[in-house]
């Protein structure tokens, strides 16, 4: 392998050659903010997603999965209301919008135009405001620019920030990019598959990446696969799945380069980067969920099995007692410990070990009553790592996780 | 059957003859608030209980599974400290408390005593005072009365009121009674059984149940499976469930009443008047949640499989968003939606209808407009009923359950 580098860009989907976008308000949002986005390559993509695992899909995810892993154009996103639970009117409302889209820009581009992508979020039952939509169709497709500033704020609910970034890889002699988006705040536990059916995990959040690789469908699913496996289907802030979580992969090949197989420099590099990306995104959610003051690193160590290492870990991390117990900086185990022994893990107390950060709470079972103070200390901070050893086998996880706050409370108690 | 009757009295684990109590103060909570309870039967009694079906069990329940449905004489409760989490020397004091309350107790009565079942509630992760316990043991024998008014003060936490209810049962000419007292608050979701393995369900609650019938061990155990199963197993407040759950039912058959066997008039009466007592002490035990600002029953019906409407219903009584817009009087049914959709329930949303108390909101997934600010009135109520019928078989099931608020945030955001 010859000279090879990543560097990471503050720039988002439009950084990879040959993508447009554009975001506007056309009034889905009472407040007049961004609500409509759009994303568009000029030239036809090979495509990848993986979507919310719920029984109870929105519309446009049910639309999406018929769609992936085919030629697309683009995709319009928007925000202020998530068309689920909306019946057949519903779907009917998705497929408009892709099909103005799509035709909107054939019209404007005078050239063919594959198929668009469709994400919604935000309130769920309410019927969205086709008028309004057509109209702001026309104005995402007539403000496209190469520029991608906007657009993520065009996808934003409860966010109180917009989230993207891109990276520029070299590698022998040749350039591509990655760019991506995506937006979060509530409902986040996200538990994504490719063909949204389990098994897999558990907000809306939604991302769209791209690339200007020329890579095949097969590889570029699989390549999403293992990103999304590693970052937003390993984050949780309310422990309550979306019924609207996607994440899409557009490679449009401008750069020309190709991915080769599994094995070649080229394809490493790409998954790497796409894995750092995505994790980069998925943090960024976690860090802007509804009201937390807290980012935790969980991890589950020396579980007997990788069932018991998820269940121990998903247990802890959406346990109202001890996300409670964090927002008041008490790193209280025992309520790790009661989390683990309801999850169905396999657990021994006696031979249960605690970390928080560096700093061991717990041994075999028992405090070490000098660390508590400093473990303390550790559960004041913004963001720190628990370790929790069950000593039972080899098996190990991850997963990032908030503290439950009033002000997410407060946040979600009504309209 | 001849005239039988059923009183429910405001009484508690003394109603039934042959029964003693008392509760003190021995210095294990700082406040200096009862802390220790003490239930003996003067003539040895038959014993069942359910326990905990978390893995990390505390040293009470691990010691009371040893014990229980062998003749006992009856049970030392501490509140304060829940003895979890404390290794061997945890498991010591446990055997400890049980020892020096029945050689205590033969001591004063002159008389051969059984074994002491035991029972703890508080923190996790802190060895016992043992000195103050021991002088409390000395001090709750002393007191040991036929009243029981202060007996469950002593077993409180984050209680707010003390929690007991007591029947007298006409059958056949003949009387007997059965008494109970109970303690919840926080990390509430039971889910226990007989031999604290599962399958079973997910605070810590306590409950001491005293009956002077007289009835066989199995049939008594049976008894209280089935009560368990409709009332404790079937709340939660935070979705945590315990390390510590217990309930115990001591029968003394000082009545000179016998039960018969399953079919007896007798036995029926006495299952019957059992299933409301405990269902009265769970909703007691819902209604004191910490924090909490509404009660709410929900149902969930017309589900493919009982395995699918546990699913469901225990998705959406623990959902975060769902307790928050209760919370805010908001009768979001997208959120209950949601949660059925990641519950892994079988969900189809055209044919999905919610009812807050008698309104129906939503009819074959779409919400029916004019009845939204009924529901928002149902939802404004302290207690209302909400009733999701997913259309997909006949399968139906109940769960107690409450809204999620600031104030529970508050409670818990610290030691």
């Amino acid at each position: 392998m010859k000279k090879s580098s990543v560097h990471f860009l503050p720039a988002g989907v439009c950084a990879p050659s040959g993508f447009f976008s554009s975001g506007v308000a056309c009034g889905i949002k009472k407040n007049g903010n961004h609500d409509l986005a759009l994303v568009y390559s000029e030239t036809p993509c090979t495509s990848a997603g993986t979507f919310t695992t719920s029984a109870a899909k929105a519309a446009p995810v049910i639309y999406d999965l018929k769609l992936i892993r085919k030629p697309v154009s683009g995709v319009i996103l928007n925000s202020g209301n998530a068309n689920a639970a909306t019946g057949k009117p519903g779907m009917k409302n998705t497929m408009e919008m892709s099909r103005l889209a799509q035709k909107t820009l054939a019209q404007k581009k005078k050239a063919k135009v594959q198929p668009i992508l469709v994400c919604s979020t935000g309130r769920i039952g309410i019927q969205l405001p086709m008028p309004r939509i057509k109209k702001g169709i026309q104005s995402a497709v007539n403000s496209l620019s190469r520029k991608d500033d906007v657009t993520p704020k065009a996808i934003m609910t409860s966010d109180t920030f917009p989230k993207s970034i891109a990276a520029r890889i070299h590698v022998d002699g040749k350039t591509f990019f990655i760019g991506g988006m995506a937006k979060g705040a509530g409902m986040i536990q996200p538990g994504m598959s490719a063909t949204g059916s389990r098994p897999a995990l558990h907000a809306t959040m939604l991302c769209v990446l791209t690339t200007d690789l020329k890579i095949p469908t097969p590889l570029l699913q699989k390549s999403l696969n293992t990103a999304v496996g590693q970052s937003f289907n390993r984050i949780t802030i309310d422990g309550d799945m979306s019924t609207n979580d996607t994440v899409l992969l557009l490679a449009n090949g401008k750069s020309g380069v190709t991915s080769g197989n599994e094995r070649s420099p080229v394809f490493k590099l790409f998954q790497q980067t796409l894995n750092e990306i995505t994790r980069a995104l998925a943090l960024m959610i976690v860090k802007d969920g509804e009201g937390i003051s807290r980012v935790v690193s969980l991890c589950v160590k020396g579980a007997r099995s990788a069932a018991d290492a998820e269940a121990a870990i998903r247990a802890i991390g959406n346990s109202a007692l001890v996300k409670c117990a964090w927002f008041g900086g008490d790193p209280n185990w025992g309520r790790l410990l009661a989390a683990i022994g309801y999850s169905g893990a396999k657990v021994n107390p006696d031979k249960f070990h605690v970390y928080y950060d560096d700093i061991p709470l717990v041994q075999n079972g028992l405090q070490i009553n000098k660390n508590v103070k400093k473990a303390r200390k550790v559960a004041g901070k913004s963001s720190f790592m628990v370790t929790c050893d069950l000593s039972m086998g080899k098996h190990k996880t991850m997963l990032y996780t908030t503290d439950l706050t009033e002000k997410y409370v407060e946040f979600n108690k009504g309209e």
